[in-house]
């Protein structure tokens, strides 16, 4: 049908592609060319499932129940969250305002769809998560964002939230860590950009996806001062989950309801076998695994940041969490997309251009995702070494 | 936040609540005091999924790479599902048009969010699936509901949908077998609708989730005549896989890389345990156990049409297939949502009211699951007849 003509919704043209997606089908064609590749663009950790996690899957399996749960998750699991919050935060988030969701996408789409109307603007940093752009663009929203550099540690501040808000902004949203930036929001711009969007009648959704992977500085959740955000959570980072797809959001005791009757629309219940296995993953034993996961990424980063400025990338800011360096590479290209695109095809170092989080000063940035141990993150270094020494 | 006034998306609340929900709560409270409910109301088979797709899902978790997979699925799924085109209907249907999604609601969720602007409308059946008419209204479409009765097996006539084809239809969407109806399309309505839809230069969506449920007739699928259909299905009914949330669309071929982009953003991809399990859904010896459950449907089906039949309710067009009895219940109540209510209430039988499917008629019909064995729903039957008798 498209193929004869038939008309595609608007919002598919509004969808960018990832770029990375085009390097990465290149990439695996060199794979089967024979050639190796060192993949530095994955956002994915390389760890299994700890096996705490995996057997309480297998457990739910072999009884061959696996059955919908209601739409709002698992009640076990909401309380087992909520008891997290307790622990690791010292933060009272009783498990009715625990939603959980079918990834971190799941309950993005869903705060997003019970929150904008057409023409809503939601005000974003830029560089940011590229599906935050276009899941308010699929429910024909605006995102107005806003350019940050590493004079704020690219993330929004305050006053920037006060200055672009506008009588059609609807909503604000903020990530801590960031992807691609891995940098922390402090808690004080954080408890004045919810008080501003309080004041204007407007929501914060605060995505924590990379929450337990920091690592050296303190940080807390945006729950611990408002009961009133959209706190977006997920299995796939720091619990090494992605695949079972299922995340989390915290949201405002009001809203529950409605978001009840939205998940029960849109996904009817997220994933059974990936409900009962997450029951496992706050038992100290999964803990203590993740734990040692947690100290091997800071290990990652404290061997790349300095690699990759010794080769010519300007790292203005050492990233506090998550596995990304987002890496300014004007030193030595004036276009991070064919930088990227060369550096694959000469090189075999696959990496992802900063096109794919925003259009702020995009063509002087590139992201290294830190998700390969570090030998191969060496061997990634000494090929872009090489590439870089031979264009020079 | 809503509490304090934070205005939501009007989408939020043109979805309807299903009212079977509040049945359910209910059910669930009476439950808990000890009364003994028989369920009649859960769109959910009650077969636990068999032992060969769970052994399947096992393995994968045993290694413990519960990665991402690609967003249109794992290849090797795609690539069964089309074998499986061509065993099961004899038809063609190459692995790249197959689009593995995070069940049916996935699915729907990528087509409507594919062709649907908003203002455009979308026919469909009245009664009918009711997620149909909330995902077109969440991309701010017009569901165009067609008043649809016994005459027509309750299945929309060619006629109808070249009647109410107006230049802002987008789309049309039928189901075969039919939630709540149980009832087929035939392959000549098909046929003409997916003619009509052509030359008017719009979609096609069918729903063929129950497919393999069916009884007695040959039926067979839309991809049969159309290589430019929609085509949603799912591991749900049939293949008992409810909770691990997976399904497939067949697309137009120029579709496919449009969809791509859309998926990587809504969902990244399908469950990766739910994707392994599903490769042993179509082995010879998984559909033996499968076979066995659709006699067993069957059973249930021929057992329970005229056991309802005796106490009053009626029933003009058998089902054909799925595990729903769609019943009028004129002669017993004017209010079938109150009727179901006080059934609950008085005789503890739960069943799903006719608004919850549409507005045509909903006053006048509830819908029967035959999600319980035999005796279950003998006793279910039982109790119907006498809380019938007693009001008479």
């Amino acid at each position: 049908m498209a193929d004869k003509g038939l008309p595609l919704a608007r919002r598919v043209a509004e969808v960018a592609p990832f770029h990375v997606m085009e390097l990465l089908a290149r990439a695996r064609e060199l794979e089967a060319q024979g050639r190796s590749i060192v993949h530095m663009e994955i956002g994915e950790p390389d760890f299994p499932t700890a096996k705490p996690i995996c057997d309480a899957g297998i457990r739910v399996i072999e009884t061959g129940n696996l059955f919908y749960t209601p739409a709002l998750g698992l009640p076990e699991l909401r309380a087992v969250i909520s008891r997290f919050y307790r622990e690791r935060y010292g933060v009272e988030v009783p498990a009715s305002r625990i939603i959980i969701t079918a990834g971190a996408s799941g309950a993005l789409l869903l705060a997003i769809a019970m929150l904008i109307n057409p023409g809503d603007e939601v005000l974003m940093a830029d560089p940011g998560y590229p599906c935050n752009r276009n899941f308010v663009r699929m429910m024909g929203g605006v995102p107005a964002e806003i350019a940050v550099g590493a004079e704020s540690a690219y993330q929004l501040l305050p006053e920037m939230v006060a200055r672009q808000w506008t009588p059609r902004t609807k909503a604000v949203m903020v990530a801590s860590p960031s992807n691609p930036t891995g940098t922390l929001m402090p808690e004080e711009s954080l408890r004045a950009i919810a008080s501003i969007a309080r004041g204007r009648g407007g929501a914060v959704i605060v995505d924590e996806i990379y929450h337990g992977l920091v690592y050296e500085n303190a940080y807390t959740t945006a729950l611990k001062f408002s009961a009133d955000v959209f706190v977006i959570n997920s299995f796939s980072k720091y619990f090494n989950m992605t695949g079972w797809r299922l995340g989390w959001m915290v949201a405002p005791e009001g809203c529950v309801r409605e978001l009840d009757k939205l998940s029960q629309n849109i996904y009817l219940s997220a994933p059974t076998p990936a409900q009962h296995a997450a029951l496992a993953a706050f038992a100290p034993e999964t803990l203590a695994i993740l734990e040692e996961r947690r100290a091997e990424f800071k290990a990652r980063r404290d061997f790349l940041v300095p690699a990759l400025r010794g080769i010519g990338f300007r790292i203005p800011v050492v990233p506090q969490g998550a596995f990304y360096i987002y890496a300014d590479c004007s030193a030595l290209s004036r276009d991070s997309f064919a930088f990227a695109r060369d550096l694959l095809e000469t090189a075999g170092v696959a990496i992802t251009p900063g096109a794919d989080f925003g259009a702020n000063a995009a063509e002087r940035h590139v992201r290294f995702a830190y998700t390969n141990a570090i030998p191969v993150l060496a061997e990634g270094v000494k090929r872009i070494g090489e590439f870089v020494g031979q264009r020079q």
